[in-house]
């Protein structure tokens, strides 16, 4: 790479996204989309919005969102800021924060994300590993670290933390607790309740999974205004597009048909979990849109590439602690009918 | 603001974008929006992208977006980076760059969006006086900055620096060029033919003026791909959603309908510009779509505050070299007799 750079963003390869194929026949299992559209109001919002007004500047605050999801999350509207997805808002978090050399904490395997973010930021990762069951590790308690990721239900392990723990976890953390909860629709509960009453503590939501618009690029970061403060100082006035805005006001305004397809994803979860462990693979207790199914020692990279070969695309990281692993999301009933009978 | 922060983060203000009011009634002059609609090509091809796709990621890479900047501007696929707005591609290049000590250079008053981007890194600012005629500064060339900003035209003054002093500038300096095209379609000739040619060259682009899409954020980058390659390793890689990545590549098959708006912007500006001096200010020559008003010694606050009550929003900055001048947008015909008349 060029000499421009500084001299952690030339070493560092960058993240590497799910791919995304152009050929809309496959079937596709490898970035946790949704497999069903969004409320039919998204689609109207839109096309309301979709007139000469896309020359004007959009909402920097992006009030009207933000406005809905305060009524509907029962969240005060000054401690929640909008982000062009819920990425940009996790790294809006770091660059307020980490300088050269300061500790961000997660546990591992996590997204792999964080471990790009702070790279990006000179930050120094402190990778506490998960056991076999990935409960939290008692060692997240004691890293010293500016800024703590966890990620509930975690990625790529679709496990679900109590949210006592997670509270038990802000209390004992001098720095900043990211609580990333893009899966937690999919889950038993949610940390919300721990906004503001614990001024150290950022939940971060995302409308790409359960509410289908990963195309549109909205998140949400509920946090005490003091710490959203700092993350609207790094971030651009206009990050958010007036089209994402009323397409997430009107997602908000129709929780319903969410629920309903988040309802149908976890009852072809439980079909898809039940598929995996006949063929003998070891699947952990999902409460996410995906699950991660295991042959203890046997490295599933061929199996993903076969698997691509015939159209279905599932995830494989290429991590040492993740090679006997492959990461699939929760498609139709159909999909995930396929699924299983090519890998049988 | 709260200890979580990075020192530098606490000390800084943050940029504060032009008003944006939520009554559509008001004339709108003070932050350079196209008072005229983009290509009716837009608004279908965004019509046609919305459905139940948007469940979907966005291409990271904007491919079809690139390409048909490529067939238009006559740049390599591979030298160009696509962004949530040109404000996404700043921000990339200083996050690539800039380590905190490190010095970005820009002369000034320019967009004050550098200042708190570079103070965001924990950058050094160098900022190199204009003269009264807003000729670049010959200072600028021996700064030893790892960044310097050319914003040209200029944003406040419109002003407009002929491409072989910015080539020589390119060849002068040791660290990046960054060429800020964001008002450059309204202006007689362009940098674009010094992308490639200097490795350390980025010119950059925006949707949001001449082609009348601010509220969709789109922001093309040209440069060689090694110094865009550091960018994308810092670009969440998510950046730009399918919306605007669809409206973006339709605007760019119809550049006749921006340059029938940017021709009518071109003659309303000679219109303002007169009217502007008929009643006393100094306006410089503008090669954008706003113009700089000056009336020296006299301080131009009360005359932006009068406008406002009457329902007219102009750009006045709270800095003291700018303190006699107004930033007035180039409107309609209509809204720009308006604003000579209320200011009579």
């Amino acid at each position: 790479m060029s000499a421009y750079f500084r001299r952690n963003i030339a070493a560092l390869a960058g993240y590497v996204p799910g791919e995304q194929p152009r050929d809309e026949n496959v079937i596709k299992l490898n970035t946790n989309e949704n497999p069903y559209p969004p409320s039919p109001r998204v689609i109207a919002a839109v096309t309301r919005a979709l007139d000469d007004r896309v020359r004007l500047y959009p909402d920097p605050e992006a009030v009207g969102l933000r406005t809905r999801a305060a009524a509907h999350y029962g969240i005060p509207v000054d401690h929640i800021l909008a982000g062009n997805g819920s990425d940009e808002l996790l790294a809006l978090l770091l660059r307020a924060t980490i300088d050269p050399g300061d500790r961000v904490a997660f546990p591992v395997p996590t997204y792999s994300l964080y471990e790009t973010m702070v790279a990006v930021q000179g930050g120094e990762p402190v990778r506490i590993p998960f056991g076999d069951d990935f409960g939290l590790p008692a060692a997240l308690r004691t890293t010293g670290a500016r800024v703590t990721f966890c990620c509930n239900p975690n990625s790529p392990s679709g496990t679900f933390v109590p949210i006592d723990e997670v509270e038990a976890l802000a209390r004992a953390v001098d720095g900043v607790l990211a609580v990333d909860e893009a899966y937690v629709d999919f889950a038993r509960d949610h940390a919300l309740r721990l906004v503001g009453r614990y001024p150290n503590v950022i939940v971060l939501r995302t409308l790409s999974k359960s509410f289908s618009l990963a195309g549109l690029r909205v998140g949400l970061a509920f946090g005490h205004p003091q710490l959203l403060a700092g993350l609207r100082t790094v971030k651009d006035s206009y990050n958010l597009n007036r089209l994402s805005q009323a397409a997430a006001e009107a997602a908000l305004e129709d929780v319903g048909a969410m629920e309903a397809n988040v309802a149908r994803i976890r009852a072809t979860r439980a079909v898809l979990t039940g598929g995996l462990e006949r063929l003998g693979f070891r699947v952990l207790p999902s409460e996410a849109n995906f699950v991660l199914a295991r042959r203890r020692g046997v490295d599933q990279a061929p199996v993903a590439r076969a698997l691509s070969e015939r159209g279905i695309l599932v995830r494989h990281f290429a991590v040492p602690e993740l090679q006997d692993a492959l990461r699939i999301t929760v498609g139709t009933d159909e999909e995930t009918a396929a699924l299983l009978t090519a890998l049988a």
